[in-house]
């Protein structure tokens, strides 16, 4: 079947991975994997096997192998862990590129017919597939999602990585609040009161007057009662926070770090995001030559209004209120690429946030929204640097003094301008894999109604 | 003061930090930071500053610059933040090798003389420094201890980002536990009971069976009561999983992972080792060629018998017993390299370690235990791979059979034998950097009696 002469089969195949068939091309392998699937047409089977680096389709002719081996891969049942050994042929036609002519298979583990693999290659509900979530990963579309996370995940780091930032890991349990109570898991701590992390934020903002330029990565918590799309009660976040940065260099930073983090997943997923049906053409366009489009609080108002006026939004926008989701919607569709709104009105933002010296009715804070309507996926500002401003601020929000004493210190000893941004991780594989719900863009969901598997 | 044509003054001269200024040899530049320490000695003024990416020493003869300037620098306070305009000289007496001859200081926020920075240059308590966390990892050593720690965890995934796992987040908030639920921490789930994770490891098996190679890191938390300096209560775990891998392989994983993580430590950070006090020699011994020591439990018994009756130790090793600290630190000082025990009585383990077939009273496990009398640092084990004898362990250790149904679909679907480890980063970080307690290897440790800042 192959071209070039074949080897004696008793030589043992080197052991390989699907995704790596490219450098085993007319040679023997050994696949080690599960069955994906089975089709049979008369004296040929054409199974399917994955590996969890992709799938690659097998040929059978009934002539070409022992009479036991293709009883045993007849036998095969959806999800049956098995040892493939086989010969890699290029095939324009398929998938992968690649076909494997089949010459024996090993069963590992033969998932009995009477007890089948619950996911089957029909539709099924969400509830369904949550339950079984240990198990709906394995399909290609979850699978290709997990692996555009992982890669999301890593480019993120990366960027920080390679240009001088160090990572620092802030508490997960903490004494106080970042920003209120209300939204907030609580736990005793041998005694005393805790509550799971919101931000690393206030951490980080003493690590990077002690190291520069810092980040932080790790999950957070939201003890949100609401069902959306857009929430769950756990997710990744990746916080930057960069000693003498001011709001500008933040913005130029968000960018910067989004632009890296789609040209790698565009630069090694092309495949999965394939699987996932995702538009390609508009990921590419975020990264096209040309700046991220940036709006002020009023200019995103102004634009908000003219649309209202033309029929286009059904709300007006009410000045000083935040950015509404068809609000963000609409004005993320104007644009190819991410937009970044900044100087809000201050009343609205967080306590920390320094007030415009051009006009301190605003913060300097920025929001960038996704396109395609995915809505805010960074969120950053520069922080209050005056410990008169700040200590002013935490007694106007009704926060316990006492609690924030050592992040006033930051403003007491060496105070300097500083500014930083957090990325929640399921937001961008949301926007980057265009997906309609965050709860297929991390393994295991935690929502208001889910804490299992 | 440099061989080089000056330069005219109002040239702006670029931003640079001090662990570039080799880059900048001769020339002018601008560093953003902070007054460590400050020396005179009559016309002469020798600032010493840090930014967070290391310290330089300035000079400031009184003749060489504007009577104003003199004075601003002698005004300077510790941890003053500045910016400071000077010229790079190279000095082979500078313990970075470079000094600065300072033209010119801009104070961005002066400590007053009155409310001085709390940890002066003396020696102050524990206690006192860890209720200043976030003013205390400012000083050299400590911020070389985060930068090291940051290197290791990058390094820790770099080896797994680069040999084809993909990286999977288990959850933090789970229903069961997964060893006995005595340390674990609790709180309300909207309504229902739920633990912070202690290992992600059940969860990462699932993954590994769809994705093949994959690895989680993220925080995990033991609510344990014992006040030693190898415990936290929030530690962060990296732990790989890889489907079709024995513990053979899973032993070779490990080695092959620390040698990464050390040379990558070794290759990137001798100056902060060198601030740090450690012994460079002890770490290179870690990568010098040759296997890692690998001893069977019982050839680990007969050592610490042998031990006993030569009078190195002062107790005799029980056999069945797990190893204890003594006897840990004695196996470990036989060795310039991480030894590996395996094969450890099965009656004192995990429920899920899979069985050795040549002797079912042993497990396929394996604890790595880092030179120097650092202690476990690695902990893995083959799974089982058996629906019939994970259903018995799990019953035998009285777990709820109904919270781990989504485990042993695990078994049902596709088993195939594979194998994890895990590594504590805060254990890890104590060896690399040869530290006595664990709480200095985080930014902010959490232990039984802190939860501040």
């Amino acid at each position: 079947m192959s071209e070039s002469a074949p080897e004696p089969v008793t030589h043992p195949a080197p052991v390989a991975t699907i995704a790596s068939l490219a450098a085993h091309q007319g040679r023997r392998v050994t696949l080690r994997g599960w069955l994906y699937n089975i089709r049979s047409s008369g004296k040929l089977l054409f199974p399917t096997f994955r590996d969890g680096t992709g799938t690659i389709q097998g040929i059978v002719p009934k002539a070409a192998v022992p009479p036991e081996v293709f009883d045993r891969i007849k036998s095969l049942t959806q999800e049956s862990s098995v040892i493939v050994t086989g010969r890699v042929r290029a095939d324009s036609r398929a998938p992968s590129g690649f076909e494997l002519d089949v010459e024996d298979v090993e069963i590992v583990h033969l998932v009995p017919t009477g007890a089948p693999f619950p996911i089957t290659l029909k539709e099924h509900g969400v509830d369904f597939l949550m339950e079984h979530r240990h198990l709906w990963f394995r399909t290609p579309r979850q699978s290709a999602i997990l692996r555009v996370r992982a890669t999301i995940m890593r480019a993120a780091q990366e960027y920080f990585d390679t240009h001088g930032f160090v990572r620092t890991d802030p508490p997960i349990l903490t004494p106080a609040a970042c920003e209120g109570t209300s939204t907030l898991f609580e736990l005793d701590y041998f005694g005393d009161p805790a509550f799971l992390t919101q931000s690393g934020q206030l951490y980080i903002e003493a690590t990077a007057l002690a190291l520069g330029k810092v980040y932080s990565f790790g999950p957070t918590f939201r003890a949100e009662k609401s069902k959306t799309r857009r929430h769950l009660t756990e997710f990744w976040m990746i916080e930057p926070e960069v000693a003498f940065m001011d709001l500008e260099g933040d913005m130029d930073l968000a960018e910067a770090f989004l632009i890296h983090i789609v040209s790698t997943v565009l630069a090694n997923h092309r495949a999965d995001l394939k699987v996932i049906g995702r538009d390609i053409a508009k990921l590419e366009a975020v990264i096209a030559p040309g700046r991220f489009p940036r709006a002020t609080y009023d200019e995103a108002h102004a634009m908000l209004e003219r649309a209202f006026a033309e029929g286009k939004l059904e709300a007006p926008h009410i000045y000083g209120d935040d950015l509404g989701s068809p609000d963000e919607t609409y004005i993320s569709s104007q644009f190819d690429k991410p937009v970044m709104i900044h100087r809000y009105p201050a009343a609205s933002k967080a306590f920390y946030m320094q007030p415009d010296p051009a006009d301190p009715t605003k913060a300097l804070c920025v929001d960038v929204l996704a396109p395609e309507g995915y809505g805010e996926i960074i969120g950053g500002s520069q922080r209050v640097d005056s410990y008169d401003l700040l200590r002013a601020r935490i007694l106007e929000h009704n926060l316990p003094l006492a609690a924030f004493e050592w992040y006033l210190d930051l403003r007491r000893y060496g105070s300097v301008p500083h500014s930083g941004f957090g990325m929640g991780i399921e937001r961008a594989v949301a926007w980057i894999c265009g997906l309609d719900h965050v709860r297929e863009t991390i393994p295991f969901a935690r929502t208001l109604n889910r804490i299992y598997p």
